[in-house]
């Protein structure tokens, strides 16, 4: 892990801590107790156990590990709260986190609160190993921020009632986007992974050459409208479009349309955090798996791109820009973006180690490395992307038919 | 269905009414939102269903099909809280209620309260056949109440912090049981079924003669204590004591011993509603299965009873004694029960119609005849029933395999 | 078990063990090895296997354990051709039975002779014991004579070139059946169960008393004409007609046809021995589940008849009469049948001990008691029940999904 | 695809031609129909259909499309043998092949031998086109001869009996290995993917540049007895070596060692063509999915190479070189092996397209591209690989957990 180093600007890391900590809680706002219990399926948790989780991760590898006397808020919790570190024991079944109606919202809250003062307190006088794991916690809190928004939203379509937790975002009237404008890409040798001393997750190194050869990425990414031109010439179909395992996915689940899309009236609507409305074609697809996305490539006569190709054209733009989690809000995809946010962009790029990566020694080393099976990388975060957690070297990953995050698709093709 | 006249008796159904649904209200009174929302498993159903699904019978049967004017609370949620009424048209996934975080358990208490008033404004004016619906609803809704209670406690069992719904109730000292004192039973034709003019669901007759053979009854129901010696003997190894069916679910699950049941440092405990104990070796066994209590009839050198020679054994004793639910509080088998109250016993009875039996039309009609295959009989009653629901002629079902209940055993043998 | 007296009917013994024994063989002569040694199914055992098993109950239950000095043919094949007798010890997996390409059908056919050999040299001094589970092997060689049948009836139906084992039989010209007659039943106490000194499997006694209600039964069973009329009502699209389990079924397993059934431009046919026909309108439907059975009685306004009700009709007739297999040949229900031959008749009653049941002690007491759960009873035989085997007392059971075997209905109603 | 100018090497295609179809009659040479016939698992096939499906292809591909006046061999058989070929049309579902006793081997072979006379006939009078075609047929026949030899020890393994194809080869004493040379790999810009005109599959092309980073590969694979060690020291009880994927399967398939390992006795044995016998130490390690090799080399401090460093390493040297099949015979991976031959060698490579790959039009442009996804790279060959079928670009490609062909492992470390 190329964990940042976090030199003198430690009172900089507190507010950070503050500021991350408060919009988990306001991301909960909105729900009741129930609301934040129940999990909808095994890749999903609820949000409770984000917010559990999540101050796990500091009060153990931070308070437990480096603050002389810390006592556990509870000895019971870290068995349920533990998510996937095989080095911190036995723990509670990922698939049955949805049984756990105790501890409540409200004592998971105390249980913040008493890990964050615990944390403050302990601030001024940890030793830079421990700051650079407060520092971690917070882009491990960020990525689970995006995690508890994205399976609330699966959570609530379950519902037949299917609620909205927030109101819909005003919208501006926006101009159809014209027609894709390929980007002619770099060639060559080129730098890959993170660089510099700001903070990136062990899976971004080591930093490294990659060869690209000569190609065009698309200027914009896939529209909703674009999508259902897919549909309607039986993109879902036929099989010549898809991977093997992409058409016995199509087949088995029955899939005629990005989840959460569905057809009324002759009109194809999807669910949002804002509740059901008609899809806005002009606004980037999401919500599709990388079958889907690799499927629609093979269509439109493209390809997608590679995560080097990404990366190199992602070098040098701004990756706060764009529409990015800022705030508890409305949070949808958005016409015109560019690289970075509304939707999370599925690379061609199976999710493996860079040259000379290792994993860190002890628990925290189970960070990244152990998922580089079967999943592919995509780039750029998306609408639910709290600000300032994305990268240009950022590796998100997950399986190929995976499609509840903000995902979507930018084309590329070779010239 | 044989349902009772309901005669002149207006006023006492009214009462009757009030104090089933308040006892429902407060079974659910210790519960959190979360606690009433989820759903441990397919066979069970979160408690806020419960207490939704048994106000969408009253307003379906009774108030839509019979009050002029009346208007649904929300004509969404028929959907949500039909269970499997067929006739009434399609209904949310059985086993997917426990995703229904909204409405909320206050939006159900609310909902409960609108038609509870409707039900007791329209009651003066309804006619009998709506009265006998009203009757219908009352005791199914106590069905209900006791599914509520065991769901409760599945449902908390699969919490590894393992919450008490309930403190423990007073244990008082009660000396071991003897040996089973055999209790010969009547020999030739006997009447079986409902008779007279209570209340009765429709399986429970025709009454009709039936023939028994020379037999006895155990005078009281197996043990905690000898369900041990049947674990020490290995009961749960040998294949000989097993069913067919019964063997293959044992290896199947790695079932060793009733369920909530867990060895800790040398001593048998088993989780209740008011959290882990050790067992009380003179109480009855309970948690069991029917292919549990068949391997340990087998084991005993005895065998289950029939459903007619229990009903025949019962007919004449009091169906309101012994220990039942009176109120909302702890609830658990006790030593020294009769035949009524405590566990249900598992008869070697197959649930299968009467002669004469016909399913009454409409949607109520679905009742309980369309559940008459793959199942066996239980009867009697158990500390989860409510006091004043069993009968000599009741016929509970579940599959043999299933234990989430308050079942139990009490032996039989030929004479 | 009650097993007959053998008399000193020594010699009939043996012609009867060689007749047995070579309709086996017969029936399996026009397979390949191929054809003997896959399988289709978990219910379903290989013709292969079906030879070397009931080779194995011989060899084991006779001559291992009653004719000193008697070397087992080969020590490794018990394990492959025990079929579930615990007691006999650990055994190859049921449903791996179609992984035994060796031995090859002619090493199994060496094995049978090796055995017959054996048994017809010891058949004059066996003692009355021996000779009893001689008897017993018979008849548990035609149990499997007939499953053979209908196992390899189930193989070719997974062939998509529809091989036919045997031509066609010539087809008599019948007039179509009328209207159904009702006869009228014995009412009051009648014995049930296997009289007399003959054989009979252990599960059809003890012979005890039962009590019938006034009813009728069908005077002959339903047909193929009649379940294409309830097939056309939209028989299997209407869930009022169905036992819940079987809606289930009805909908998990996309039903709508007895099994076999196919409709080609407009007419239905069924795959049979003889390859894919036409099927006739005037012949008992054949290879429908309980499920579907019970469906049937319900939309005709009728219902299954009880075990014991047709046990009482069928006393007295010739149970060798009517339509049963006789020899290697096309096997197939025909128009006009009586209570015996051409189809099984499911009953109402499901399969439990009768009154006194006593398993035989050791391993071939397992043969019946362990399968009393979750099956419904079966009477008469079918045409593909060996001449001789059927009993107006014999009782066989499978679960109420299946249906690859000869199964039908006979309708019954109340009086 | 890159297919190879066939040019005017006409007479030795149809030399080669001879070659390849007679060699997969001879390897089903001491099958017998029933071998022949079933399907271990859904992703085996059996013997008689990898005969029919190669012939299939020449059935299809070439004679069909390219031979005027062809007629199908059998018209109902496409629907059969088909494989994958979406653009051919339906088929018989790849899990239901072992339900095909008819066309019997015998049927299988005349087949083959109708076809083979009437691609001889045609050969000289074939297009280019044609001709390429019937090189590729040459080529997919000898991938499904690996399978077939593979797929056959599978179903073997299957039997309880535990037959032997063909007897032991002899063994020569050979001394052990000593430990792992490291040699250092090429580093910079090499050349990677299928150059000149011999033929190629579609996926090792287009030949293009690739980077290496500093690396050494070992000299040789891991052994019977190192893999002894990996197991002794808790291998497969440690999640810390696993991916989490693998881990999940190694607890969910409760994995203890390789495929076909039985500890007997305290002596590791391992089932083969020739029975089963013990391990030999000094052997490569074979029948290790790619969870397995990715662990073992976590656990040596080491890694897998990625497929550019294999192919890096073996450019130059002779692919038909090594253990590999010659004919129908003995099989097993040998100690001392070099880079082809004897095991694949698992590479860390998901199996992705080369840069500028474009599947072919038409049904054989489903032949490798739409399997990118999940599945990782082997390279090198086996024992079973039928020699002249390994090249230095050759892409083999199985799942993670998949481990029934002959494949090994070869560390590789960063320099």
């Amino acid at each position: 892990m190329t964990i940042a180093a976090v030199a003198d600007a430690r009172s900089p890391l507190g507010e950070r801590l503050k500021a991350v900590r408060a919009l988990s809680l306001a991301l909960a706002g909105p729900l009741s107790d129930a609301d934040a219990t129940v999990q909808s399926m095994p890749d999903a948790s609820p949000t409770k156990w984000h917010l559990a989780h999540t101050t796990w991760f500091f009060e153990t590898f931070v308070l437990r590990d480096h603050v002389p006397g810390y006592r556990l808020h509870d000895p019971r919790w870290p068995f349920l709260f533990n998510s996937y570190y095989e080095a911190e024991g036995r723990r509670h079944a990922r698939d049955r986190r949805g049984m756990l109606t105790r501890p409540s919202l409200d004592e998971v809250r105390a249980y913040r609160a008493h890990v964050d003062a615990a944390l403050v307190a302990a601030l001024p006088t940890l030793a830079d190993a421990a700051l650079e794991l407060v520092e971690l916690g917070c882009h491990h809190e960020e990525q689970h921020q995006e995690l508890l928004v994205t399976d609330i939203l699966h959570g609530f379509s379950e519902n037949p009632l299917e609620p909205a937790l927030w109101p819909a975002a005003r919208k501006v009237p926006v101009a159809m986007p014209g027609p894709i404008a390929w980007v002619e890409g770099r060639t060559g040798i080129v730098q890959i992974g993170h660089a510099g001393d700001g903070f990136a997750f062990d899976c971004e190194g080591p930093r490294h050459d990659a060869l690209l050869t000569p190609h065009a990425l698309a200027d914009r990414t896939v529209t909703n409208g674009e999508w259902q031109a897919f549909i309607a010439d039986g993109g879902y179909r036929e099989a010549r479009w898809w991977l093997a395992d992409g058409w016995a996915w199509v087949k088995a689940e029955a899939i005629v349309a990005p989840l959460y899309w569905e057809e009324q009236d002759g009109v194809w609507t999807r669910f949002g955090l804002d509740g059901r409305r008609a899809i806005d074609p002009a606004a980037p697809v999401t919500h599709v798996s990388f079958f889907e996305a690799d499927a629609y490539a093979a269509w439109a006569g493209a390809r997608l791109p590679t995560e080097f190709e990404w990366e190199a054209a992602a070098a040098g733009l701004d990756p706060a820009g764009g529409n990015q989690m800022a705030d508890a809000g409305p949070v949808e995809p958005r016409p015109g973006g560019g690289l970075f946010g509304d939707v999370w962009e599925w690379t061609g790029s199976a999710y493996r180690p860079y040259p000379g990566f290792k994993p860190v020694e002890g628990a925290v080393g189970e960070y990244n490395g152990k998922f580089m099976s079967g999943q592919f990388v995509l780039r750029g975060g998306s609408c639910a992307t709290p600000r300032g957690h994305a990268r240009a070297s950022y590796r998100n990953f997950f399986y190929p038919h995976q499609r509840w995050q903000f995902t979507g698709v930018r084309l590329a093709r070779d010239l």
